[in-house]
C-alpha cells in the first residue's frame, strides 16, 4: 500500500490558517489506499524567539526522514529582517539542495487581473534556487561608519546553471508549445550572463523543437504586462526570477493564487510546497486569507510525488471555485478550505 | 549671454532619428539670447565596428568640455552583448560620477497604460548610478569548462549610498506627498541591505517631513501594477532600479515616453539625458520611432540646467501631443518632432 509521509511547517501569520486547508483538501482528494502520515514542525519566529533557533542540524535530519515538506509561511515584524529568511527558508533551500524553484503563473478563468483587456497567461517560471546572489557571499566593512563598504557576491557554476537550464528545457519539450526564454542582464553582468547564455545555448542544441529566445530581465518585467501570452516556460537566475514571479503572480490573479515548488529533483532530499506570498500578519488570524495559492502547492506538492491525476483534480477545484466567486460575498479561509475538500472528493 | 555647450551622440538604430527631433525641439524653445552650440560624436556599433573603440580616454576629456550631454540609443545587435553598454554607455555613467540616475514616470492623459482601470501615475525613481552589481566587480575561472564558476559583484559604499539617498530625500521635500520609498531586499541581500536601510533610515531624522516606506523589490514590483498611485519617489540600487524603471516605464505609457538623467548633481562632470528605450534597430531608418522620450529627456536637460520654464514648457507640449493622438491615424517621427517645436515656440 502507497504512503505520504509529510512535514508540516505550517510558521507564522496566516501560515497556520493556510497550512490547515491544504491538508484538508489534501485528506480529501487521496485515495483510500495511501496512507497519509503528518507530522507538525514549529520553525518561525515563535520558537526564534523561545529559543534563539532557526533551523539546527537536527531539524534537518528529522526532515530528511519526510516525502516532502508543506510550508505556511515564514516571517514576522518582530524578527529583524533577514534572520528567518537566510536563518530558516534560504538554509533549508541549500541545505535541501532545492534548485528548481518552480513557479507557474496561469490566470484562471473569472479571476481578476490588473490589467487590461483580457489577456491569456500560462507559463511556468523555473527559478534556480541554490546560486546567484543568494549565496550569502559578501560582507562588511568599517560598518556603522561613513566608510562602510558592503559586497554581495552572485556565485553562479557551469554544474549549478547547467542542471536547471536542462529542466526547463525538458518541461517546454513536454508543453505544447515548446517555447522557452532565458531572462538575465547579460550585457552587464557579463561574467554571469556569459555563462548562462552559453550553457543556455549549448543545451537548446539538443532541442530543436523548443523554440527559445533571450531577454533582459528589464525588458522582461515590460513584457510581462504588455505581452504575457508570450511566455511558456521561462529560466531564470535565483533574484531575477525572486523579482519576476511575484510580478507574474500579480498579473495573473495575485500572490493569494500563487503556488510554489522548491524541488531537489534527484529526490536525494524532501522537495518543499509554499505559496508564494509572505505570512501577511496584518491580517493573521483573522480568517481572511486565501487558502488557494497553497492549496495550489499542494497539488505541485503531489505531482511531484507522482499523484498526477489527483493534482489535476486539484488544479481543476480551485479553478472552479475561483470562476463561481465572481459576484459573491467573501469567504472565510476554512470556508474556501471546506468547499475545495467538497470539490476535490465529488 | 547665456549659452549652452552640448555634447550629442545620435548613437545606433532609432538613436539618430530621435536625437534630431530633441534637437530640433531645444532649439524651438531656447529663447533668443541663449546661444546653443552641439557637437556630434560618433559612438556606438559604427564606430566600434571601424576602430575596436567604445570610449577613449581622448573622448572622455573632449565629452567634459560640455555642459551637458544628450544621448539618442547606443546598440546593435552586430556587437557582442556588453561591449558597447560596459565599454560606453556605463564607462560614461561612471567615469562622470552620474550618481543619480533620474527617472520620472508619469502617465499622462489619454495615454495608454496596459493597466485595467484609470490609474493615477506620478513618480521619480532615483536609481543610483555608480555601485552595486554594474561595477564591473567579478570574474571567471575556468570558462567554457563544466567547472566554470563566474561571480558577480555587488559594492556598496556608505558613501556613494549616503548621497544619492540624500538626493531623494531632497526630491520627496520638495514634491507635495513628500513620500519616499527604498526599495531593496535586506532580507536575503543582508550586508549591502543593512547598509542601505540604516543610511536611509538616518537621514531620515533629518526629513521629519518626508513619509518613508520600506519595500522588497519582490513587492515593488507588485505594487508598480496594483497600487501604482502608492508611490511618489523611490531610491534604489542601480539594478532594481533598472529592472523597476522598465516595468514603471510600461505600466505608465511605455518606453516611447520614458525620459531620463545620468545625474552628477555636483557639475563637476556633464550629466547626460537619454530616453530609457534603447536602439530599436528593427524599426530603425522607418521614420515609426516615437521621439517623445528623447524630447521629454531635453526638458530634464534643460531643468538641470536652470531652465526651469522651458522644461516645462516641453513638458506641457508633450502631454498635449500625446492628449491629442487618441483615435488618430499614426504620425512619422518628424511629424511629431515638428508638432512638438511648434508647441513649445507658440
Ligand atoms: C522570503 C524570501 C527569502 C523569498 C525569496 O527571496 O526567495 C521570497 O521572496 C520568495 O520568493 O520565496
Ligand atoms: C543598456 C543597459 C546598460 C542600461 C542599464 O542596464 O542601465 C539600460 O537598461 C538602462 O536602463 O539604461
Amino acid at each position: 500500500s502507497r504512503s505520504i509521509n509529510l512535514a508540516v511547517i505550517p510558521g507564522d501569520g496566516i501560515g497556520q490558517e493556510v497550512v490547515a486547508q491544504g491538508l484538508k483538501v489534501l485528506s480529501a482528494v487521496l485515495p483510500q489506499d495511501v496512507k497519509l502520515e503528518t507530522k507538525d514542525y514549529d520553525f518561525g519566529a515563535k520558537r526564534y524567539h523561545a529559543t534563539g533557533e532557526t533551523l539546527t542540524d537536527a531539524d534537518l535530519e528529522a526532515l530528511k526522514q519526510h516525502d516532502a515538506i508543506l510550508l505556511g509561511a515564514i516571517g514576522d515584524p518582530s524578527v529583524p529582517s533577514g534572520v528567518l529568511e537566510r536563518g530558516f527558508l534560504l538554509k533549508l533551500r541549500f541545505a535541501f539542495d532545492h534548485h528548481v524553484n518552480l513557479r507557474p503563473s496561469k490566470l484562471l478563468p473569472g479571476v481578476a487581473t490588473p490589467l487590461a483587456g483580457e489577456p491569456r497567461i500560462d507559463f511556468v517560471v523555473v527559478r534556480e534556487g541554490t546560486e546567484g546572489p543568494y549565496t550569502g557571499n559578501g560582507g562588511t566593512i568599517r560598518k556603522g561608519t561613513e566608510h562602510e563598504v558592503a559586497t554581495e557576491v552572485s556565485v553562479n557554476t557551469a554544474f549549478g546553471v547547467e542542471r536547471v537550464v536542462r529542466d526547463a528545457f525538458a518541461r517546454a519539450q513536454a508543453r505544447p508549445r515548446k517555447k522557452l526564454a532565458l531572462i538575465h542582464k547579460n550585457n552587464v553582468l557579463t561574467f554571469a550572463g556569459h555563462l548562462w547564455t552559453n550553457i543556455f545555448n549549448k543545451v537548446a542544441e539538443e532541442y530543436p523543437e523548443v523554440t527559445t529566445e533571450y531577454m533582459h530581465v528589464d525588458a522582461a518585467t515590460i513584457y510581462l504586462v504588455t505581452q504575457p501570452e508570450r511566455f511558456d516556460v521561462i529560466v531564470t537566475d535565483n533574484l531575477f526570477g525572486d523579482i519576476i514571479t511575484d510580478l507574474a503572480a500579480a498579473v495573473s490573479g495575485g500572490i493569494g493564487v500563487a503556488a510554489s515548488g522548491n524541488i531537489n529533483p534527484s529526490g536525494e532530499f524532501p522537495s518543499m510546497f509554499e505559496p508564494v506570498h509572505g505570512s501577511a500578519p496584518d491580517i493573521a488570524g483573522q480568517g481572511k486569507a486565501d487558502p488557494s495559492a497553497t492549496v495550489l502547492s499542494v497539488a505541485l506538492l503531489l505531482r511531484h510525488l507522482g499523484y498526477e491525476s489527483e493534482a489535476a483534480r486539484i488544479e481543476e477545484a480551485v479553478s472552479a471555485d475561483l470562476a463561481e466567486r465572481v459576484g459573491k460575498p467573501a469567504r472565510s479561509t476554512d470556508e474556501i478550505g471546506d468547499a475545495l475538500a467538497v470539490r476535490v472528493a465529488g
